[in-house]
């Protein structure tokens, strides 16, 4: 029998994990009176033991606040936890049992853990080991498989589509191109989707090595039928097919690719194979902040609510996920560990092909 | 072999018919090399041949305008054309052969009808006649039942959702009831998903009849809770479960209830059964004009572009459909003639109820 | 010397009462070292004693949201207060000593009344009784005649201009007469800024009193010239030079004349006169809830600090005014009494007429 | 006697462009009768004689598009015009006469130029060679200093406010310095306008050069209050007071500093001398891209109508400006080469110190 919870929030920022925090804490004191504590900055505040409590009257106006009043941080892995040690050098700690045992002092009958693949995956470590964990998934990327759609993600889209449609004023007024670089991490996500809705003419995303020429073909065929400007989203992951490699790095956890400043880049080929001015722009942290969508808060708040559910019906190890226009319970195992990458011969982009848009390669 | 396509608009103004219209357009040329032919008003442009050449040109900077170029109108079903008669009166008839006939002087190899349930419901008609059409769902109140989703809802939803934060604010200010009357004709949707996404306390639908005493019961408890204040959402199709009747009137086409003024009504009802001061605000048409959101730019361009798949593959009498993150093709038939209701003891009921919403009844 | 003030806000709900109670706040503590207490409901929590402390962990987060921590009411004036007899009727008493009792009482050195006309009149005569009051003018109406623009007043103008945009493309699409009915109680500003911003064909103000006919004709002659659509917006208290008295009704207060339901009789005036298809929208309350646009933010944090530099001045009797792009201190008494209405003959008009729109008069 | 007009849109695009050329468009015919022509991208139009007809139905539906339909180019100065030589070199002549001599091909009785100070600048002197033009200022940099206000700045701002607020969720959520960089050139309206709307702490301008350890000492003292987070916002023209020169490059026609990467500079000083995170977003051109808000579309609509007054009045050699809520006419000569920049001991930036935003600098 459950009398009190945590909850916690992981990884990057993300619209709706206020709203996330408000429809736990609201559904477990009012349908079942449970008592929720707000565990700060992740994992980190198992380790440290540091909380505050979550009355009905902390989350009052909650709602539509962006951000989350827990705190968040992308560090504080507890089974690989940082710990700088007196000579001032860091060194990496096994500290998963200690948050067991203050699971257990602060009487957490179980603990909410709302993330990304990197959180939902510690979660699940844990209950491998005993604990009482489920997951909310969170991510603005929309990268998790095991959900069609996670909260965050079509705020993201929002703002970044209302860009390429200020962009798009610019570039016809200017005859240029303007290059917008948008978040998605190693999934092109938030490019497709601000892309299309935006109605650009050339899309770059990870999932599609580019090719510059073709980048430029396009741009120059564009001109050839009078259309003097052209407007590109790029997302942050994307990156050319071959040579160049110098713009690329590895990511040395996942061994990926991973570009530094593929926009630079991009324009800066553009320019050296036309004639034409470039303008580049970084979408960068706006995309996370500020007040969700109300699609992203309706289904934040139907995640929280069936997440109160997981933990009634004692279902550890799950995680709550949109199915279908449905919310649906899954293993956490199948929500961690596989990306969700946009298919390159899928409906979306064939369909996005058949509009006319490049993605800068040959097919 | 299609050489030559028409497309038109049927029923009420929603976000996304441009981008819809756009979409087509773009895919039938530049994919298949195809003619488009914009059909004005309806259904009432194929009895009156009354057209607009759709070239690329027409729909640049088209996506993101609200409204639809080709006009529409709730009027104009070929199978009981209204005629205004010499003397002055109005007489029914069917023009039904009158408009294949133009549709073959018109040299149309196939028209993609844009519409609800009526549109839709007449495109089928006339599959069964031989004709070729194929459908694209079109409705703010997303009550189609082939589909989870519709372009345009979204739309409304943040408008109304917008409505309900803003009311809020004056709600807290002055300790008042405020009252919100959103669109989604027999169907709750809009009020249930601005409701929930605006943190609403009670949320009308016309899938649960409610008890005024309840709704005020609610109201209550609140300010004995300290909360003087209260936002009510109230779908424009909701009805009192009895009594009252005057408030009622019978649709003379469905035969369904309907009501004049509910919101009207409410507010006299919370007025008259508490001392607290009551102000109502009817969203009305801003729900259904304007650009359309992200969301819905990127549903009705994918609709649009597989419509234009349907066609090449020659499946008459079908439509787009969303489902489970993917755009499917389904029988005309299965998108008319049910109505999608909110489910009333469904998830997202539940869901609303667990967070504390109100539906002004006693379960 | 002052240690402490008061601060009230009074009449209806508007954005950027929160963002002047944060400046005042931020200003009065950072600067000079006083405490601030607020004073809830307008004058009544004057008379009833009714505060808050603010201290600076109470303001956090507070210049974006709408409305007002404190409460508001338009009852409540100290000097004619609404008493409940033990028989049930209602009594109007002077409580204003009581007012002037508790200032002392609760050791207020000063208060800031944030208010309209009415509130500003009050804050005034207590003035004249001796007591310190400094007000700054509020009203999203923007009829203050001390001052070029109030906080809130370019927000509604937002809001009001955003369904213009919407509507637009509702009467494009259907044909149809779009009537939006705006606030601003007996002034025009809101109508008129929105209607020149949101293009639309008429615009009904309260100062041009118009002929039925004339608008049915101007949405003739648009018609004759092939614009099948027309866009109005009717501020709340525009009326009909003649006749149709029955619609009219005189305010007490003030003598003048008022209408109910605007928008209903023109609606009705224009079907009987035309055949064509009306919708009304009445905007109502989500014109004076919400977050304040950046213009009203700023304009309201410029007030707030600048009525602190009021209070340490000493100029007790005053407000602060926008003023050629500068906040300046006037004597409350310009504030008050004198309605800033808009000029028939005035720029702003001219402008109007010379772009086309009518507004329902001959001239 | 006018006839016929030019209207030409100069320097960087801005949100209301399309407004003006609208209503100078609406006003012209309607009122006067006259023929408007478009010239296009700016005074190279002159040059090459490139121009579009201007009837009412090329501008239906123009007044809330940004960017402006005629283009705009930040070259081609007709006195100092860049040629492209046989061999590949430029050569910059003097192409004043050929203006002077086409608008008299085109038979154009006069041309409104709509630009900044270097667009006004040329019309200014035309004017001295007799030729007939007036001015409407346009900036988003709000930098001219005839008039109170240009179109397109609130939007700027409107559009940075938007971005502060969502960096603000970030900044609590992960305890990090986020730092913002604005437009505006060399001065700091942007900056300081959208600082104050948006709560920033630090806010950074090119009139208050500023010293990187004052700037570290806020953001500590913030820590040590227990806010674990800070926002700043930096215009683009911001410097630091000393040292770091190497950051700063001169600007070859003002002689002033300029800054390449300013934000660059100012993260990683605040890294270097803190502990802290810092996150930096670049806004880029999305700050003058969009549709203009309501006051932008109204300036520039009382703009455009009263520059066709300045026509009518045959005041050549003169400019509308926005003053104490009126627009009047001022000489060209007033509007041009004397910058607005922000007073460092004025109103605002006063009433910003007393709110406790430091401009990172001792006083």
């Amino acid at each position: 029998m459950i009398k009190r919870i945590g909850i916690l929030t992981g990884g990057g920022d993300c619209p709706g994990l206020n709203a996330v925090v408000r429809g736990v804490v609201h559904a477990s004191i009012l349908k079942h009176g449970w008592e929720v504590v707000g565990i700060l900055d992740g994992f980190e505040g198992l380790v440290h033991n540091r909380t505050i409590p979550l009355p009905l009257s902390r989350i009052r106006g909650l709602l539509p606040k962006g951000g989350t009043i827990l705190g968040t941080t992308n560090r504080g892995n507890p089974f690989n936890f940082p710990v700088l040690l007196p000579d001032g050098t860091k060194e990496a700690r096994d500290y998963s049992q200690r948050v067991i045992q203050n699971m257990e002092r602060m009487e957490l009958d179980a603990v909410v853990a709302v993330g990304g693949d990197g959180t939902l995956g510690i979660a699940h470590k844990f209950c491998a080991m005993g604990a009482r964990f489920i997951g909310i998934p969170k991510t603005i990327d929309n990268d998790i498989s095991a959900t069609e759609f996670t909260f965050g993600f079509m705020t993201a889209v929002d703002v970044a589509t209302d860009a390429v449609d200020r962009l798009h004023t610019t570039a016809e007024s200017h005859h240029r191109v303007m290059l917008l670089e948008v978040m998605g991490r190693d999934c092109g996500w938030i490019a497709l989707y601000s892309g299309v809705a935006g109605g650009a003419d050339v899309i770059l995303i990870p999932e599609i090595p580019f090719d510059p020429d073709a980048v430029v073909g396009k741009i120059k065929n564009r001109e050839e039928a009078g259309n003097l400007f052209s407007v590109i989203v790029v997302a942050e992951g994307a990156f050319p097919a071959e040579g160049n490699q110098s713009y690329v790095s590895v990511d040395p956890v996942t061994g990926q690719k991973r570009l530094g400043g593929i926009s630079q880049f991009l324009a800066e080929q553009i320019q050296k194979k036309s004639n034409l001015e470039v303008r580049t722009t970084i979408l960068g942290h706006i995309q996370r902040g500020g007040s969700p969508s109300a699609f992203d808060r309706t289904l934040a708040t139907r995640f929280a609510v069936r997440a109160v559910d997981l933990l009634a019906e004692e279902k550890w190890d799950h995680m709550v996920a949109y199915r279908g226009g449905s919310i649906v319970f899954v293993p956490l195992e199948e929500g961690i560990g596989k990306l969700k990458r946009v298919d390159p011969d899928g409906e979306m982009v064939r369909m996005a092909r058949n509009l006319g848009i490049s993605f800068g390669s040959g097919s």
